[in-house]
């Protein structure tokens, strides 16, 4: 608890260091700690970047431009409140064990969101590194657990957007959960790695999928997610689409409707798990999320219909992969554990057209 | 069989004319046009764009680009063997019945795709029109059914490529015919229409869906092309996902397997279905499916895995929505209703990048 | 100054209203009002979308999404301190005559923005309405000019980014005032008229110029601002291109160099204007501007290089058309005139990648 | 003239291999051979790609998708009438010698573009390589020029459509040759190579410039192409846009315009010069170029207007940098070395929207 207690005394900011700060998750964290009124932003780091200037990398954050990257060391990371770490797959458990218990480590990586080790050798191969409080507050019972911890895994952008988008349907037992996600997502959610598919001359212009067949890293995340409902047997089909756009995620989620259920229990459904939560904004009926409803911002936009014709229920969510889909989520989590207001910081509107 | 002979006569092309030629199914049409040995392009009409160039509405097509609009009727339209429909909604079965039964009318719209009344009136509503046969020779038995005719209601492009990317697997019985649709399509999909969510800045770098929950008018017509397999009680939820980007669609199709289906059965049945077809392109396993590939093309690229895991098919198919979706397919089926080869003239190479 | 004066007092927002709100600039206004801390959203209204949720135009403006839009009638506008216009060509002016001189109103539209009656005629043609005070703090006096006023013309995007970029070179000697523009600019700068060459299949994936000649309006107010600099026979070519994006300008703004410029100078030149501006960044020598760097931010980006072999030196800026370009320096310079701290609300960070 | 007699024979094609064929250059030449009814697509080759399909890289060319890629060595490319080298900067002579004189080589690559040693010297450093016959057909005396011969060095594609917007203006001596270039390019004009610059994610939805103040190495090409007019003291400064599009570039063009010259003479100079060219389409007066008009074909389309007030013409130009500005402009070059009609094989029709 001496984290959240500290930054509960008046006028303390916390110092926070970004491991990862050229790379577009990193990039997303600074952005919004920009905004943030009780950070102070410490050191950054990179790998391969690092010497460099972060404005070569980061041309739009303009007040962090003169900054240089360090490398991602012990030294140069110590004496931070709090660590954010977008790193490459595998590399957050060696840094998080070097900076000790009394910082807060948020992990944008997937090294420790899945629980089942089982589950992590299917999908990820290699040793499971554990878990640790997974950082998406809307789950049921997950905003309490936040409250005051010093390890956060950042959830992965398609179960974020996936789990949110059936999740009220899930639990309150509507569906079976037989769940068919098809997403299509801007290319950012690939990271800035130099991959021949992933050129502007190959994107622009064109619809992708990848990881088909169910074999996408995330899969089991939305099945962990939708689990702690209660509901038995969870099974996903997953499918991303690569769409040519920077940013965002469009969910399709689908999932055979339980017999007697109606368009009303549906709506009741969505309106009673989201009606108070601060980012997860239940559209009005007859609209529908589009990624530009969120480009930029914190929020989730959710919408479910029932076709009754062949007894489907299909909900459509939209996030920013970057914000919600990581920095933010990242963001909003850091606040719960430092005991911070949870939406501090954090965007509500966002930019478009 | 008087136009099919007619143009079996060597040396003799056949004149066409295309209504509606302002629009994006017109340009295309015209575009293969162009590059068909055995037709000579004749009357242009258009609507509200009658007296203007058409090089106003698509410099793309140089070679036309003086020819000058006229209007929809029956004295500009008469005379050709052949006339192209690009007309709105509703208003190709007057046009129809002005031009007589010797004339091969090919109708890029939806007014004669659908079989069943009952059908129509609940996804489109208003009088049935009734059916011509149905332009897409790859269904079974229908290259037969097309030799000859008068008459060809050439399908939607979301039906072409739903329907190509399961038909191997529902026809082989590898799955319930309970298939989920999610697919992501270019905007010119939907016309020229001036509308407020079709504006560039609204659809560039986000993705958005429309028609959701059993509601878009193509379900149907996906429902009864899968249907001729012989699959009874199939059901589609489809979902169209706005992509941002011009031309293209991607579908993914999946459906539940059937116990004791393997990954080989499936590849057999999909090698079996597809060797032999001209346009329909099996990629090797491990490669999937990209919209970039067909672009401009009149080829369908195809794949499908099984998810062991879940016991669930998922296939996906791309198309070039106004090739292969709309004017690829109206050429190929003329061809075939005039007994000229039925390739000519179409594409099989895409433009990529 | 009993605007000023009253904004000054603690603890006192202003409460402001914004007519056209359901168009890019009145949405942009209203994106950068929810994160000002000394203001209040009052009414907001539009034209033919009187009576809608404004959730239904600009779905990212989550918290104001459910607000109704009211008629651009003095009733609604009135009651307000600060009165923002988004309004079609020409209507400006007799609004602003209803609302009285108590009110600050800030035109986003060009009717006032021009000081020169016969510039006016030539590129507007029509009745010159007479000019305002002009929104843009960085031209030489102009800060000072803008304390207290009640009326304010923010100024065009493409004079925003041109002038800004070319400025410290024509105002230290360094270049003949004979300046070429080419600035490429995303589709919202169209505002959402419903224009076929608008359309996103239209503009993606393609570049093309329009207003090519010397017809565009902007012409002369880029004149205008660079003769604020002293220089005689300032003469401006200009050349809009439409690139497929939805925000974001570029421009390259060159002109011949004098005869001993050297590098030297110009960097000093730069640098000497820009040092202390807040949302002026002159990048490092070597790197140049991009409109993800800016893309939601107030920020202008500009760099400059001398080609001593053709004696030409060429700067290049990027604004977004939308902050910097309308609503920001709407802000920025309302902020000005209501004496509160020039930056307040406006974001120095952008959205990227 | 052995390699144009040989293909005059009746009936006989010419066999062709490419060279780099799994970059964006080498596809295009692919595409377009697939068209071309004289030639017979021999080996195809590769550098790290080798060994690889060409469906992997190149999964639009469906009907070649199975053919393995073999290495660059002169025993691959023995036995061939024609050989296309799109290889990296400096390495055609090497391949060029091994070939032998009876091969007609044509080089994609910037290596014998340039006549003068100095500007080699200048803006590529190294040693210069030399030149070959250029293959830009629109030059004066060039179609002629290049009959028979067995080495083309393809144009540049910025040179090709800045050369070609301005030509006629020059040439009539209706300005001075001092010419402001600004160009929009897809970003495939970078070819393949993985640049983080080049990423989906940081180019879509923006614009960027690179080889800013006279360094980008096509300009002295555009120079070169200018001063065969006969005009003296030809200078060019050249800015390259990026903008978040595959393919296509739109040139802007300006230069000062001499003392008495009218609209009138313009139009006719271009007029004169363009209306017996097969590929270069002056359009109608009061329509601008715009790149989707020559997306996948060979034409390039220009618009002049002089812009009286500041006394300067301003003309536009637009090709697609792989087709007209690569791989068509090859092809063109090749059928007048071979003797075929100049057209051969060559779409004049785009692909839109």
């Amino acid at each position: 608890m001496r984290l959240q207690v500290r930054a509960r005394l008046a006028g303390m900011t916390s110092r926070v260091a970004v491991a990862g700060a050229s790379g577009y998750a990193g990039g997303e964290v600074l952005r919004l700690l920009l905004g943030h009124p009780e950070v102070e932003i410490g050191a950054l780091t990179a790998g391969s970047n690092a010497g460099s200037r972060l404005g070569e990398h980061h041309p739009h954050l303009t007040p962090l431009a003169d900054r240089v990257l360090g490398e991602t060391t012990q030294e140069v990371l110590a004496g931070h409140d709090v660590v954010f770490l977008g790193l490459p797959h595998g590399a957050s458990a060696e840094v998080a064990a070097q900076l000790g218990d009394d910082v807060l480590i948020v992990d944008c990586g997937a090294d420790f969101r899945l629980t089942d080790s089982q589950a992590w050798q299917t999908f990820y191969g290699g040793e499971h590194a554990g878990s640790w409080p997974y950082g998406l507050p809307e789950l049921p019972g997950q905003r309490e657990r936040l409250a005051g911890v010093n390890r956060i895994a950042a959830p992965g952008c398609f179960p974020t957007v996936s789990t949110l988008s059936i999740l009220p349907a899930v639990g309150a037992g509507l569906v079976d959960p037989d769940v068919v996600v098809v997403a299509a997502t801007g290319t950012s959610g690939a990271g800035r790695s130099l991959k021949p598919h992933l050129l502007g001359a190959e994107v622009m212009g064109q619809a992708s999928v990848y990881g088909v067949g169910g074999v996408h890293r995330h899969t089991p995340e939305i099945e962990q997610n939708l689990a702690l409902t209660g509901a038995d047997g969870v099974r996903v089909s997953f499918t991303p689409i690569l769409a040519p756009m920077s940013r965002g995620i469009l969910a399709t989620v689908s999932a055979p409707a339980r017999p007697g259920v109606d368009a009303d229990d549906l709506r009741a459904a969505y309106a009673k798990a989201y009606d108070d939560e601060p980012f997860v904004h239940l559209l009005p009926e007859g609209q529908w999320p589009q990624t530009k409803g969120v480009l930029g911002s914190n929020c989730v936009h959710v919408q479910a219909a029932l076709d009754e014709r062949v007894g489907r229920v299909v909900a459509v969510g939209a996030i920013d992969n970057l914000t919600k889909g990581t920095a933010g989520t990242a963001i909003q989590s850091m606040n719960l554990a430092l005991g911070l207001p949870e939406g501090l910081g954090l965007p509500v509107a966002g930019v478009a057209p």
